[in-house]
């Protein structure tokens, strides 16, 4: 069994990862604090003993203590955050976040953090389309993918901390990539299916199709039940990204139209093989 | 408990759904025999009691001892099959199908058909990423949908009785819709899927992605491991209407780009928000 260092952690943000993070580590045993502007979250956090100590306001004692601080904020209000209150951190305090966008965020944020505290950042691939610590299970985290995003300012020992960090929250893959090559991957595999989704629901009335439709169409559009906040500034902020995968798709996407429309099955068979033979490789295993 | 009359019943093709027709209607007690050119499948299908009598022949027989004909056949191959073999038939016979796409399909058969004969098409709108017979599995028909696309040309006993047996295979929700409804809607809720999955997944060499994905791109593309064959030629027959649908999702598509590109936040959100709102209404019931 992994044990991390740092074993009092404060969590910043108890809503569904933020929930699902403190339920995992709780039960491994570390002492769990939590910081939430919303004070049915922490009443039902505490009840449920999800956290052991949970405050709605800037608790400089519950701050202070904690040898680990997770952000699962959205990246605006985790730079405000930062500025605002890393005078109480602990000196030597070592910070994370579950943030989906990382160019944007990870310099900013070690830019202006205190010298002696170290931010590593992580994504942790993982969600559901319900919110709040209520919805919050663990369980999301198994067979998923965990990124983490150092870049030349953090120790090696923050990296092996938060990739451990990920191996005991239950992540079946741990890997590590720069900001802007997550950023890249992100804009493609997560990104661009939920516009691809948004799309696919709004592009007609077709709420009248329940009783004719397949799995497939539930399939491609289970995403499109999206928290318009958090997504619409995640794809802001990842904007040059997001347009170039956009593109990327659309230019594809055109070239199968026109085989259609010239009548040419043999090409469209050729496209067909190769999306069989490369999603294979995308089964879990 | 249901019944239909017609209770010898022939099904020719023996793949995925042919061959889990004949596991629920052979449960049920009703005689089923089978043509297929595969003799494997043939043999599989006696062997393991899925079928009470086969042939990988035109066998004049088991053609004419049938009251019911269901078609599990690829368009092109199914009409063919009717001008060369339905002087086999029996008087009175009722004739089905499982076809993808309707208008190209109903008319031209009705067309040729004896006159002692009916044609009463359905499309049984259940399917699984793996093919034949040994794949074969009623149970995907649970929770899905059954459509019957009756013409001018169907007595309202035909219509009943095709209905009836979408009930009796398990299906949750059947309905009726004109050949060309069928098709438009097809065209949208199932060809239009399958070409964005394909075009995510053909756009560029993504396989080293597996690492980092989540389950948005899974989902998306599980879809993309697609008979192409079959795929392709059920686009050619349904091009018009897939072509349009394709273009309304484009200009969609692009709509939202031009939101992003030109930071209009609150224009996504709206999209979103409808995105959710309809959404919410494909949810299984």
């Amino acid at each position: 069994m992994e044990w991390i260092s740092k074993s009092n952690i404060l969590i910043v943000g108890l809503g569904l990862i933020g929930g699902s993070y403190a339920k995992a580590l709780k039960r491994l045993g570390y002492h769990i604090s939590a910081i939430d502007k919303d004070e049915e979250t922490i009443e039902y956090a505490l009840k449920e003993k999800i956290i052991d100590e949970g405050s709605v306001t800037i608790d400089e004692n519950i701050i202070s203590s904690a040898d680990a601080v997770i952000f699962a904020l959205y990246p605006d209000v985790f730079k405000k955050w930062i500025c605002d209150n890393q005078k109480y951190f602990k000196p030597g305090a070592l910070i994370t976040d579950v943030t989906g966008v990382k160019s944007c965020v990870v310099y900013d944020i070690q830019n202006i953090l205190r010298d002696d505290a170290e931010f590593i950042a992580a994504h942790p691939m993982a969600g559901r389309e319900v919110y709040g610590v209520k919805n919050s299970d663990d369980a999301i985290f198994r067979g998923a993918n965990y990124i983490v995003t150092p870049t030349d300012k953090n120790t090696e020992g923050a990296v092996e901390w938060c990739k451990t960090l990920g191996r005991i929250l239950g992540f079946a893959n741990i890997s590590v990539l720069s900001p802007e090559e997550h950023d890249k991957i992100i804009g493609f595999v997560s990104q661009l299916t939920h516009v691809i989704a948004v799309s696919l629901m709004t592009c007609n009335d077709n709420t009248d199709l329940v009783s004719y439709t397949g799995d497939s169409f539930r399939d491609l559009t289970r995403i499109a039940r999206i928290n318009e906040n958090m997504w619409s500034e995640l794809f802001m902020l990842n904007k040059d990204v997001l347009l170039e995968q956009m593109d990327i798709f659309i230019n594809e996407f055109k070239l199968i139209r026109n085989m259609l429309n010239t009548g040419d099955k043999e090409a469209l068979c050729d496209k067909m093989r190769l999306s069989t033979l490369r999603r294979s490789y995308f089964d879990k295993r």
